[in-house]
């Protein structure tokens, strides 16, 4: 990902300094024009901007502690996955060495960093982003979230939770078609992945819902989701896959109706995830 | 989702004639051109062609059942949501009165039939298909599946069942990302949307693995998604949001590690979720 944060910034035409742990695997970087820095520090000098991409943030802080000083008066814009939490340790860690800080997520792969699809979500002191975002948006479409260092990490993780439960939901409707002898994966995801684009189209309404204290506009009977869910068990069970997440889901929808509720409702679904519900 | 039916039939020039139990339904219908039958057997004797989509098979059975001997020698298409056991023994039962039978499932709701987002699902004999293709077409693309009858409900079921499962997911990240005072679940969707839109792009490469024999291509570290699912945990317990469905994904993950499994790919996924696993 290192590199390809880099190539996008030697592309868009910015000078670009690299550093990692194994030179050698900035070669083709130094080939294209970037500057390889022979310690961190010497990284940091070299800009008014350091972007860091490692593996998590025990190695960030492990990598940055050397340089701490040279970061004073400079922006650091962390790019490491992590929790908000994290965020905002390392967001005092880099204030209290005199440095400006950013913490972003790259909702991209590296083969997709600068292209239409990939954008990055920032948080931290706006100014900082403001000074930089020109830089920021050879990455990909850079979205700033707000003053609180953790908000880029939140929103991060939500987005690849549901990516990751999206994905889960895609394997178990490959094993339903597949477990028919005339079904292939291929032919069957053909239809899947039209299917869920135009279904997503719906996830606005559902949010408007949940921001909203008026009556949902978007609600479905219980029983009729309950019977839908059934459904989906049944099927999953005859066609012999593991229908324990629609049992669940069935067992849940159960207990709401045995409560008295009848409608199923965004607001509704999400209140009940809380825990503090 | 009948009236739609209808109205997408006489939008495309096919005579139609229409039967609903509470027959004023049909007002506007007749209204916009088609003919209004006293009786289900009457309707099915107005055309070689019957299309039928009633709440389930219990009650497309009890409606079609004093009709039985009108629909011999021509064709019934059940657009009715149900199981791919029972869309086979609809066809049984047509076939035993003498009626040419094709399942569906309509990939639409009321408001997209007819629309370039809309497509059926149609299994069964496929001259049965053919000789109605272009009449069938109307009503949005029609995919046909192959001989079995329940072919149909199968993909039917296991299409919803991925956009079951996506929208849970929609509805855990907008909890995560809501739990933020400075968040809200309009601006939160905005981002979700196109990312997963996006990341739906790479299941045709899955889809692949899963039909092949050779090594799958998207491999990942069995320890690397575990560290992930670890992280949405953990931060969707920090954000107040139950995380038991990553708890158990992280569980099953440890699992296969502890098995000495080392690779995270989609074959591996799909094959455990079968029972005779």
């Amino acid at each position: 990902m290192g590199r390809a944060l880099a190539d996008a910034l030697i592309t868009s035409g910015h000078p670009t300094t690299v550093w990692n742990r194994s030179a050698t695997k900035a070669d083709d970087l130094v080939a294209r024009g970037a500057v390889r820095a022979a310690t961190v520090e010497a990284a940091v000098l070299s800009s008014p901007l350091t972007l860091v991409c490692l593996l998590d943030y025990d190695v960030t802080e492990a990598i940055l502690r050397p340089a701490a000083d040279a970061l004073r008066g400079r922006t650091l814009v962390n790019l490491t996955n992590g929790t908000p939490t994290q965020a905002r340790e390392a967001e005092a860690w880099a204030v209290g060495h005199g440095a400006a800080y950013l913490d972003g997520g790259i909702m991209a792969v590296p083969s997709t960093v600068a292209t239409s699809q990939a954008f990055v979500l920032y948080s931290g002191q706006k100014a900082h982003f403001e000074a930089h975002k020109e830089t920021l948006e050879a990455l990909g479409a850079a979205k700033y979230l707000g003053a609180d260092a953790g908000i880029a990490a939140l929103y991060d993780l939500a987005l690849l939770s549901a990516m990751n439960v999206m994905f889960d939901g895609f394997f178990h409707s490959v094993a339903m078609a597949t477990s028919h002898k005339e079904s292939n994966a291929a032919g069957f995801t053909e239809l899947l992945v039209p299917w869920l684009t135009n279904m997503a189209q719906v996830m606005p309404a559902f949010a408007a819902d949940v921001d909203s204290d008026a009556k949902p506009v978007l609600a479905q009977g219980l029983d009729v989701v309950l019977a839908s869910v059934r459904n989906m068990a049944q099927a999953s069970r005859d066609a012999g896959v593991r229908a324990d997440y629609f049992e669940r889901s069935a067992a849940t929808l159960e207990k709401q109706l045995a409560e008295g509720q009848t409608a199923y409702t965004a607001p509704g679904v999400v209140q009940r995830l809380r825990t503090s519900n």
